[in-house]
């Protein structure tokens, strides 16, 4: 089921990003072309533009350039007009390298030897990332990626989705709802679940006290599903060991905020997703769909809007 | 070819490393015995300790702790009296460990992020290691313990020997002397060849100026094997991007050491093969040559003493 080429428009036209999309939207098959009459848009902007302002019924698809939407859905810019795509798993390859580097920082304790200013081995010491269990929680795309990165490490996996079917590469695959005997396990906790009402405060008291006094918590997905408060108590009376956080709750983290003291905690400024690099991975990504989308089939990413992703 | 059990002493006898270093030569098939009777002895003090003192004719084979054994060739306490074998390779999944964080680490800016004490979103911006180029100087076992890591990722892997055999999982198989014509291509170079004169001072101003300005050097074998005021300058002038060094010269680094004080440095203070866990690693070393020494089979990291490891 072939279609002749759709027009497709990337918005907006002189966004830094837009030649490589351009590009892609091109490679996908379809004719690029005025907002006006196109059949489709790829918006480019963050958030602070209004994607409605330029929407009109002709359009049935809209391509956005993130991979969490909750905002989105939050103000009402994705509805159920039209199909909405989100950018989910485009940048899972960035995102799960940056994971992978921040579970072997702690476990080498590589935070500790670059804050310091003098040679002394016996606080440099790390321990071996083989043999350890590392949790993914939300083992989508990215989930995956980090799967394979950890794989040749000798790590054993637990990966937890919704509907806790088997994961590739995993050694155990449950639900959330089995997860609460499983934290007692955990070397390492990776945070990858979609911001929902379901996952707010994921990660709190009960769930740190369940874990190892050595278990860090890698927080990559949102602020939000982890409970700053309770993680800065676990830190503090030694329930678990330290947190790798590329996202934090508030965010960005305010220069005052307590979390900057703790001697094991990472704070990276949500920049799993390199925005150096973010404009080659959303166009690998944009041309796949356009391709989808000019023979007639099923996009990938679609935004559903009960899930709220 | 087998022979009845042979002898095999454990040195000293209350060494913290003794009890799982005991029960690997048992698990081997050895009998564990007095020095006075014993074929064999596993030695496990680090240099302090002369094993000339307690060596007699009727030891045929030593089997040190280190991978590095270049201090005991230059003190003459291995010699040719005998079979000396390192512990070459029992820790290479952890210096590999190691290396791989590093990589990841600088890669990802994970060194400017540890030290910052605000949000800086600009600042934190990391590269994908995906399609970066790693130069392994000194393939050997944990070269290639570091490409299995690195593989994964789709970096493209140059690796050198002394010999340019193909290396397993290598894009690229060099031999040093072919190496001058790379240096420009490499974006990681890790340098994990053994200390010896041909090695001496093998990166230095020449290497330096060759590489790309984004590349980073990771030294995890020797500090010698990188001239120190060379990266200084190569730093300074930016022909390279950053250091990650757990082996430095002079080592250990002093307190007033201008290295401490570059941005782009990632010290590790020596503990590639964190002592923690080096009795688990040096135990399953032992075990697998006192299985070969039982069989009579050729022992593994024989010390070579021409070649210096």
């Amino acid at each position: 089921m072939s279609r002749p080429a759709p027009k497709v428009a990337v918005c907006p036209w002189d966004h830094a990003w837009a030649p490589k999309v351009i590009a892609a939207v091109e490679r996908g098959g379809a004719l690029v072309s005025d907002v006006a009459e196109a059949q489709a848009l790829v918006w480019l902007e963050k958030q602070d533009g209004d994607v409605r302002s330029v929407l009109h019924p002709g359009i049935e698809w809209v391509q956005l350039r993130g991979a969490g939407v909750d905002h989105w859905i939050a103000t009402g810019e994705v509805d159920d007009s039209r199909t909405f795509t989100s950018a989910k798993g485009a940048y899972a390859r960035s995102v799960g390298e940056h994971a992978a580097a921040l579970i072997l920082a702690a476990s080498r304790n590589l935070h500790v030897c670059i804050r310091a200013d003098a040679w002394d081995s016996h606080a440099g010491q790390g321990r071996l990332l083989r043999g350890a269990t590392v949790g993914i929680i939300g083992a989508g795309g990215i989930g995956q990626e980090v799967i394979r990165y950890l794989k040749p490490f000798g790590v054993r996996i637990v990966a937890v989705t919704r509907s806790g079917r088997d994961v590739p590469g995993a050694d155990l695959s449950l639900t959330a709802t089995s997860l609460h005997e499983f934290w007692g396990e955990m070397d390492f906790v990776v945070v990858l679940a979609p911001a929902v009402p379901s996952t707010q405060h994921l990660i709190s008291d009960p769930e740190l006290e369940a874990m190892p006094d050595h278990a860090w918590v890698i927080n990559l997905a949102r602020g939000s599903l982890v409970d700053t408060d309770a993680l800065l108590r676990g830190l503090r009376t030694g329930r678990i060991a330290g947190a790798a956080l590329d996202v934090t709750e508030p965010e960005p983290l305010p220069p005052d905020h307590e979390l900057w003291d703790e001697a094991n905690v990472i704070i990276t400024p949500h920049v799993a997703n390199p925005s150096l690099e973010q404009d080659r991975l959303l166009a690998d990504h944009v041309e796949e769909n356009v391709r989808r989308f000019v023979r007639g089939d099923e996009l990938i990413a679609v935004v559903d809007l009960e899930l709220g992703y």
